[in-house]
């Protein structure tokens, strides 16, 4: 029924997730492949954001059994498995996540055409494991990265298109098709195009653009 | 207040109304320029959309009051006025839409680079436009097309960021910065870049692309 409402109940809840739930102003950045590397590679170092738990999912230190799907190559390969968004009790809101298993490609901004065997490899055997796991056609997946992703360890979000999901807005997410089409028409397509996306207005990514003079 | 929940009554209803809220399957499309002229241009034709109340608008025979900035160019200027999705009474949903004087651009399809000095006044004198009027900055802006757009004559979209308005998904909302920069690295992007969007299971042009066997 579409007067059905879902609830997230999170207990107990730290002032990051208040945070995180608290509407909060959004400012536009408009990231140059300058401001890449003078401002956003150095916030993301600095951070040491740990992808640890994402290196405990690829040796199957954890969640193993909601593996849907694995390519086990280590250049072209991923693992994919429902995101903790769905709970897996109806389509219309399908949710998966496939993480590739090669390391240090932390997002988009580190993507050239020497990916594209890998990005490929994803869109085509995602879709086909889907549809025999769900029985859901690819014309029926929106299929997409996000920039800023939300941990730096490259991965891409499989949702259903009847499913108006978080991030799938025009300021976050970035088509796979898309992205493979700008990388065959442009190997450094990602290095030097200027990125919109927005930010938090007390995100620490966003100080320092503001610090740089940038917003 | 987060609890408030908004409405909207339409009364009295056409079958029209009722379909458009019904909800409704969602199929992609990944459109080629070949598949634009063969399939979706001579759709478009055949239906003789009429943009007359948009002639109406630009032409001051309708909603004149309305209009919060023109720049009266005939070539690169336009209308700006609020979108009737917006009352105008608080900032966090505001939405205007800028339309163009020029005739005969139906969308994003028809671009070139030579409509880019028409873009760049949009976003300058459309940002500048609502900063003065509404005081919000263009940091705080969401500048898009729709691909495919509701009428066939070009407008681009002014949301405001915090507002997950209905159409800023990305499969068919288009940065404005995004296209005037896919426009300066190819005159002709638009006319032979695959685009991907969705429509509606039944939509009439779904059934032209399932005839020419395209999905």
């Amino acid at each position: 029924s579409i007067l059905e409402i879902k609830t997230t109940v999170i207990c107990p809840a730290t002032q990051k997730h208040v945070k995180k739930y608290l509407s909060q102003e959004m400012l536009l950045v408009e990231e140059t492949g300058e401001d890449y590397l003078s401002t956003t590679l150095p916030y993301i170092e600095s951070q040491s954001f740990s992808v640890q738990w994402v290196y405990n999912i690829l040796e199957k230190k954890a969640e193993a059994d909601r593996i849907v799907f694995e390519d086990p190559d280590p250049d072209t390969g991923f693992v994919l498995l429902p995101d903790f968004k769905w709970d897996q009790k109806q389509l219309y809101d399908l949710y998966l996540i496939a993480i590739v298993h090669r390391r240090n490609i932390k997002s988009l901004r580190d993507l050239t055409s020497d990916h594209l065997p890998l990005l490929r490899n994803i869109s085509k055997k995602g879709k086909e494991s889907i549809q025999k796991q769900y029985g859901m056609s690819a014309c029926k997946l929106r299929v997409y990265l996000h920039y800023q992703p939300s941990y730096y360890h490259l991965h891409v979000h499989f949702t259903s298109l009847n499913y108006d999901a978080p991030g799938c807005g025009v300021e976050r997410a970035h088509l796979l098709t898309d992205v493979i089409m700008n990388l065959e028409a442009d190997p450094q397509y990602y290095q030097n195009r200027t990125i919109t996306y927005t930010l938090r207005a007390d995100d620490n990514l966003l100080l320092r653009f503001r610090e740089a003079g940038r917003c």
